[in-house]
């Protein structure tokens, strides 16, 4: 029953599933058991993988998606009806900011099925189609396991275009299919599942001449890294243009660390309306942009006022490339920037632009903070940022903190999360647990980048954490290493500055947030520590027991309800007390 | 800005919608605030309505659906995308078990949806339509409030469907339509939604007719009574004619609490195959069956051997009255159940089988457990049930619990929750809170029973209570008067019995589960107890700190993981073993 290599030409249909996963990178499976799941959980462990096991399907599936978004691929496993409902809204969130989610359903016999029965799960009007249906909405790619001759093909087809999209997948596998023998090609499992390669058409080529020929014609030529390089694979490349071209590069919400942000000729975020006069003025000047994994939601672009001029932009995407308007269909982003890097001369690139003297963002020392100050939001980042190490994840939950980590300068090998289009709150804790754990093992296969030693941190309002608050014991659980900031002020202060600042429905209940590692199960003395003011704040971020402890750490930082970083928040909530 | 009544020709759309909910008895709004809600939300206190504000939007879902369980009616509100789909598994189960539950979603202003932008909570294509094709699925009326003179006929038409068929509707209220002055008929908020009264048709009196002819001929007749008598509202019409006929009555497992168990007459639930043989043959050869909201799931009737036999059952449904399988449509059951229990001549009934001798379920006195035994699931249900007071709510979540319940013997004027269809675990908890909710708001009303004082009890698996534990926040900061009773036995207990009894993912992690209270906010000192004994238990149960106490109580009561009560539970359980 272990694992691949496997020679037969028959294979059961769950060790086939999961061997597929795992030769594609996935080595936990995250889900929540239930009764027409049970017979395939058999065979996660059996198959060389790890089951999570999670509090719930809702936080299974943010934590796949984490997953997902740090190794690439990520699965979860949920039962029919009750489950993978509470899971949906992870999977859209994976769906709209494309995270490789394959989330498989355990679905009840064919027998019941196809005899329409009323059994538990259903809404009793025997029809067992209502949840795939609603799912379609939400995946790229459906695949309904219920025929052993064709299984695999549909499972190879359906993985096929979770990777290619980066989209999640949707497999339902009855619970009498789990054993079947399914029909594989001769190969069998010796073979991974086959991607698709690039075309390399005539389009490609075009694309490529043109695009070389703007670079070498321009004058006042930028950068700009959205947060699509990531799923699009295109961070080698595009670190590498930054580097050889030298040109000033700037970065969405979502584009922050994927790319050196420690590089010279590298700005930082671009805030549209938000920026300082200057740095608008230079990137509105500019009059070429290459514009790397556009996704030009109205929270990723300041309100669409940090989107690049369309007329004077060339943008790598999951449609081609769309050069000034006109777009390069059936054209791979990857492969042409990979020629692009091969065949540039320097010589004839222009590198008058190299360096502009722009306001750049610095962390603030330790020293530059009075001890007595109580915390406050235009400060607390930069004093934050100093907290972070090269190959961290830093998770920034969608409310005050989401903007705040945008105002953080991070080290080489930093992964950022900050919300990005769904703005689910609550995603970013199970996204943690997800996160951590692909870390944990990218480290120990020596895949994340040299790095031998790397912590996940979570910063997250008190009202987010309320959302998914149990996931905490996932973390104990898997002894993840994981720091929880936790911004207690009193409330959803992002929907204070929107709406109804003094409204009490923007209150929510007083926890004692720093009795959850002993509630959820942490060994006694696992670490907690709080703030009030910026003394305390120093001291504890510089607790060795805090930043180079093992486990889940929780700081609790005390805050105000109405007060918010600096941008577009600060302002709504500057009208709202108007 | 108050309440009904109201004269005017054109008001406020939220003030309408509020108001109409505030006439059919909703006095709480469940939910969860988000950025296209809150101008909503601004009118919930302004209304009357008390908002309740849930940790998540499953969770309110859950809250709403134990509060319309118990008041007839409840309501939630939730946010576009994020905050609706993260409901829609409350929602299914709603639909499937019948509870009325009106959902609203603040979705973004009607410019952003006719100009298809790529704001958050999207999925980024433009089509705003897709959570509300989701929704169809699982609702019985949609209204979409684009137009403010339609949107009041909308409203009411949408809670007419709500409440006719006891099941969920959805209705969405963009953010720029809150304020919309709306137009109402002459009569305005003054007169209530009007709901179509019964058919009195020539179906109907022939329905009756023969239903009272069968009755008269009845040799040896039972009465039935299943769980959607208590949507269809036939309670005191069932309670009448079970109390006049004196026929022997049993329940479905959904039927327990629907009619008084205390009555000499009341034989409890009807188990099917598990039944004993004498009760099931006495079941079995009866010549006439009425049967009362009948809800045939597998799991409500004990895999279809407890559901009575078709040619001899008289059914009162949703759908008509249906006797011995001919279907009359478009006929009241509860008006013609009124007239039934008006018309019938007691001398005609056939009164020979009233109390046969079968075997009566009994509490165990707390006297006939020895105190240092160990607690098993073969006797605690019923020594639980001594702890249990007229009026009081006992939910017994999916897992052992909700098996176990169903062996306690109630006192009148209680409520029970059992596992009928859905089955979604989690799913108590929160329905505890916003049943308690409902049975304050009742008790102060003077409409429960005439019941001063009564108490909501949670009986809990831990696996379940990991799922949706927030929401203990909510019961104490509502200062709710609940009481859980936490069964740890290490993991989900049910699914062992159904497959993998020693599987990994089985176990869940270990929390420490009396530290709740604190960690969710409640007084210091709050009453927490556990039991491993059945001293210890007897001990706890009789400790008047948690009988009459206040607040949130919890009791950690321990198990084995290979445990179950005795039943389908335990026979699988054994075959597991073997």
């Amino acid at each position: 029953m272990a694992g691949p290599p496997h020679t037969s030409e028959t294979v059961t249909l769950a060790e086939y599933l999961f061997t597929r996963l795992r030769q594609l990178g996935v080595n936990s499976i995250h889900g929540v058991p239930g009764d027409y799941n049970l017979e395939l959980l058999d065979y996660v462990e059996r198959t060389g993988l790890l089951w999570v096991g999670n509090a719930n399907e809702l936080n299974a599936g943010y934590a796949a998606d984490g997953y997902a978004r740090i190794k690439g691929l990520g699965a979860l496993v949920t039962t029919y009806g009750v489950g993978e409902l509470s899971a949906v809204n992870a999977i859209a969130c994976a769906y709209t900011e494309r995270a490789a989610v394959v989330h498989i359903v355990g679905t009840p016999p064919r027998d019941s099925q196809d005899g329409r029965k009323m059994v538990h799960h259903t809404l009793g009007d025997g029809n067992y189609r209502h949840f795939a249906e609603m799912y379609q909405h939400v995946t790229v790619a459906q695949a309904n396991l219920l025929d052993p001759r064709t299984a695999a093909k549909q499972i190879d087809a359906t993985l096929e275009q979770c990777i290619l999209q980066s989209r999640p997948v949707y497999i339902e596998v009855p619970v009498d299919m789990v054993k079947s023998e399914v029909q594989v090609s001769a190969e069998g499992l010796e073979t991974q599942v086959q991607i698709s390669p690039s075309l390399t058409s005539v389009n490609g080529r075009e694309a490529l001449a043109e695009v070389t020929e703007r670079i070498y014609a321009a004058k006042r030529p930028i950068l700009f890294v959205d947060g699509e390089t990531r799923p699009l694979g295109l961070k080698k490349e595009v670190q590498q243009i930054v580097e050889s071209t030298k040109w000033p590069t700037f970065t969405s919400a979502s584009g922050i660390c994927l790319v050196d942000m420690t590089l010279p000729n590298v700005y930082g975020l671009y805030q549209g309306n938000w920026a300082d006069q200057k740095t608008k003025a230079f990137f509105e000047d500019a009059d070429l942009v290459l514009s790397f994994g556009p996704h030009h939601s109205t929270t990723n672009s300041y309100a669409l006022s940090a989107v690049p001029n369309a007329s004077i932009t060339i943008d790598f995407t999951y449609g081609g490339i769309r050069i000034c308007g006109k777009l390069y269909r059936d054209v791979s982003p990857k492969e042409v920037l990979r020629e692009l890097v091969a065949s540039l001369d320097p010589s004839k690139v222009n590198a008058q632009y190299a360096n502009p003297d722009l306001p750049r963002t610095q962390n603030l020392p330790f020293e530059e903070v009075s001890d007595g100050e109580i915390i406050k939001q235009d400060r607390v980042w930069k004093l934050l940022g100093n907290f972070v190490r090269p190959g961290d994840i830093v998770l920034g939950e969608t409310g005050t903190a989401g903007y705040g980590v945008r105002e953080m300068v991070f080290p080489k090998h930093t992964r950022l999360f900050t919300p990005c289009t769904w703005l689910s709150i609550g995603y970013m804790l199970p996204a943690s647990q997800g996160a951590a754990l692909a870390q944990r093992e990218l480290v120990a296969s020596n895949e994340y980048d040299n790095i031998k030693e790397a912590r996940t941190i979570l910063i997250i309002g008190d009202g987010s954490l309320q959302m998914t608050v149990q996931e905490l014991a996932t973390i104990v659980r898997h002894n993840l290493n994981v720091i929880v900031f936790v911004i207690n002020n009193d409330g959803y202060t992002i929907e204070r500055c929107i709406h109804g600042v003094n409204e009490r429905y923007n209150d929510i209940g007083r926890w004692r947030y720093l009795n959850a590692p002993a509630f959820f199960g942490a060994p006694e003395g696992s670490y907690t520590g709080s703030a009030k003011t910026f003394g305390e704040l120093k001291a504890v971020l510089q607790d060795k027991d805090l930043t180079d402890g093992s486990g889940l750490r929780m700081l609790e930082i005390f805050m105000d309800a109405e007060d918010a970083p600096v941008g577009p928040l600060l302002d709504l909530l500057k009208k709202q007390k108007k």
